[in-house]
């Protein structure tokens, strides 16, 4: 077997955010190298990594030349150049998880295709290649559409609740979904190597922001009773399987009023909703995605505390990050910050978090309720 | 109050090793810029930090020059330059901890008499200048000598039993210590911040390789009685007010079996004995070796589990170290391997260490015990 530690094998990592950053924790405990691709010369991962390259991930020259640097690619991003992924495979490059996934999950309608030809439950849902053929189409309000291409954070998606909601609609490829309103969302982490062992996390469930519809917090464990936390994991898993994942990915779920557990969407690689394990659980999802990427034995996905996530997002104006407050979060016990470096803040911009642990999950939930206003970011 | 994070401040670190290694993730974690002064091009820290710079930490005007180039310096090693650490002081460069700390431990000497001078529990001894004034002074064997300067990991410290070892001690300034047979030892790192904030880990335990002279492992909580701990906790408070600490110590100190405690020499620094806290106290070693020398709040000191601590020590050939067993550790759930990142390994080197969680102390003993043999470094 490869001796990936202390040695000239090097993972390449396409995307340089702050998911790559933390990926970079866990090469560096392991003494695993590392070079990172990414557009911006200020990336969260700069100063982290062996070797840092400045380059477009949707150029299909500059990630080939990136990809054959290396000794196996994995991304933190789904914006990538997909066809120089299947190039370097061709060439015999391991790349985890398959470019066909990221082929696929980039598509919101052939994801839901997807879903659908496999058995996985999803909303009911419909597809079209214009607005013209969406109208067509269009059943009783209110519904959610949803752009296939470019939606993230909260832009692609709409809730379509009356004439006003559809005018403003693009004429792009998407697709309609049924609407369901007092739902709760959960996430679950799961990670596979190629080996074919599978290990998920248990569910976290996310709140989200009222206007921007980002996760506002999350919490884990979630509400779910026990026997609708194993279904949600069932699922979770057939969709590793199915998908032939390697790595972690998060399969974010719809539950209803009723019961029910529909797949929202996935993530294949590293998600915002499972910084809280890098704190609360045995293994972090960032290590739990190196050792599926490289074929190591899975860690234990079991949870240490309860614990609850808070997403610091960026305030009212654009420019350098102004944190306040992060001083007086210090003093507290069982909470973390962390300053992911991205060195001009917007509106909403994802530009830290908080994990807070506690004994129980009121504990954690009650920390957070303290420390939730304490700390700002906004531009200068 | 500066803006530490994500700003133009760099904090300047002297020394690239493991210690130094550590600290960069907690750095990262807030995102402060960072730069580090080692001799090796290979350093561990070498890919972690915004800024390294190749050069010798014992030149005057290499440790002068790197110091000008950042807003505040401090250390991961006891061997450098104090000279240009008390220039840059002149300068108004922060240097945390004071030089003065690291003149007065650097001599062996030097710091028994200041724990004499202060009242703080130590061995009895005598200081020489010359082996011929250390055989004129020499009572009963045994005794433990000690070279004033030069020793580090068992050199320069030998146990006199006979007339052997007392002609096989090299004729240099030194000291002759009360020979304690059966003691415990123990280390508490105690952090402090320019404000006078005090927090104290508890006591953790060592227990000592048979022929190495090295800690083969460690764990925490210590055996000790909670009145002997609550005391060494007293000792390890007034050698931080004593010293006029800034960032983290390790006090390191003998129970007798009598349950006397004396201090046995301190490092003014992250240590190896602290490097459980990382996985099983509330805050690390090195997050509040951070916030000490930052001047902010110090983190909960408390623990959150117990955890035993080994050392990953080079095997008997020197060469391009050879990791055998680390996968199968990665089964173990609560194990949590560090690879320093050395491309040498030698007879003894710290290559790297393992934490082990549990329950219970007695959960992570057997952990322990379960994963002891499985990995080993050897050179090729």
């Amino acid at each position: 077997m490869t001796q990936y530690w202390s040695s000239s094998f090097t993972l390449g990592i396409l995307g340089g955010g702050q998911l790559g950053k933390m990926l970079l924790d866990e090469t560096a405990r392991l003494d695993i190298h590392t070079a990172v691709l990414d557009p911006s010369a200020e990336a969260p991962s700069v100063g982290r990594t062996n070797r840092f390259v400045q380059g477009k991930l949707m150029d299909y020259q500059t990630v080939l030349d990136f990809g054959r640097s290396v000794n196996l690619v994995t991304c933190e991003i789904e914006h990538i150049n997909i066809d120089a992924l299947r190039q370097l495979e061709k060439e015999g490059i391991p790349v985890r998880p398959s470019p066909e996934i990221f082929a696929t999950v980039g598509n919101k309608a052939h994801q839901k295709a997807f879903y659908q030809r496999h058995g996985i439950p999803t909303l009911p849902f419909f597809t079209f290649e214009t607005k013209a053929e969406m109208l067509e189409k269009l059943g009783p309000l209110p519904v959610v559409w949803k752009a296939a291409t470019g939606g993230y954070d909260g832009r692609g998606v709409a809730i379509l609740r009356n004439q006003e909601d559809v005018d403003a609609v693009p004429d792009v490829p998407g697709l309609i979904e049924d609407y369901v309103g007092a739902k709760r969302e959960i996430s679950i982490l799961i990670a596979r190597n190629p080996s074919g062992e599978t290990q998920a996390f248990p569910a976290v469930e996310m709140v989200f922001h009222p206007t921007a519809n980002l996760v506002q917090h999350l919490h884990s464990p979630s509400s779910l009773a026990p026997e609708l936390a194993a279904r949600a994991k069932e699922i979770a898993e057939q969709v590793a399987e199915k998908f032939d994942l390697a790595g972690i990915t998060a399969v974010e779920m719809f539950v209803t009023p009723g019961n029910k557990i529909y797949v929202n969407e996935i993530a294949p690689r590293p998600h915002n909703s499972g910084h809280h394990t890098i704190e609360s659980h045995f293994t972090s999802q960032h290590e739990q995605h190196l050792r599926g990427i490289l074929d190591l034995p899975l860690g234990s996905p079991r949870a240490l505390f309860p614990a609850v996530m808070l997403n610091i997002l960026g305030g009212p104006d654009t420019g350098a990050p102004i944190y306040r407050g992060l001083v007086d979060i210090m003093k507290e016990e069982g909470v973390y910050p962390h300053i992911y470096g991205k060195t001009e803040t917007r509106p909403f911009r994802k530009m830290g978090h908080i994990t807070l642990i506690g004994a129980t999950l009121d504990e954690a939930l009650a920390r957070a309720e303290r420390v939730r206003n304490m700390l700002t970011v906004n531009g200068q």
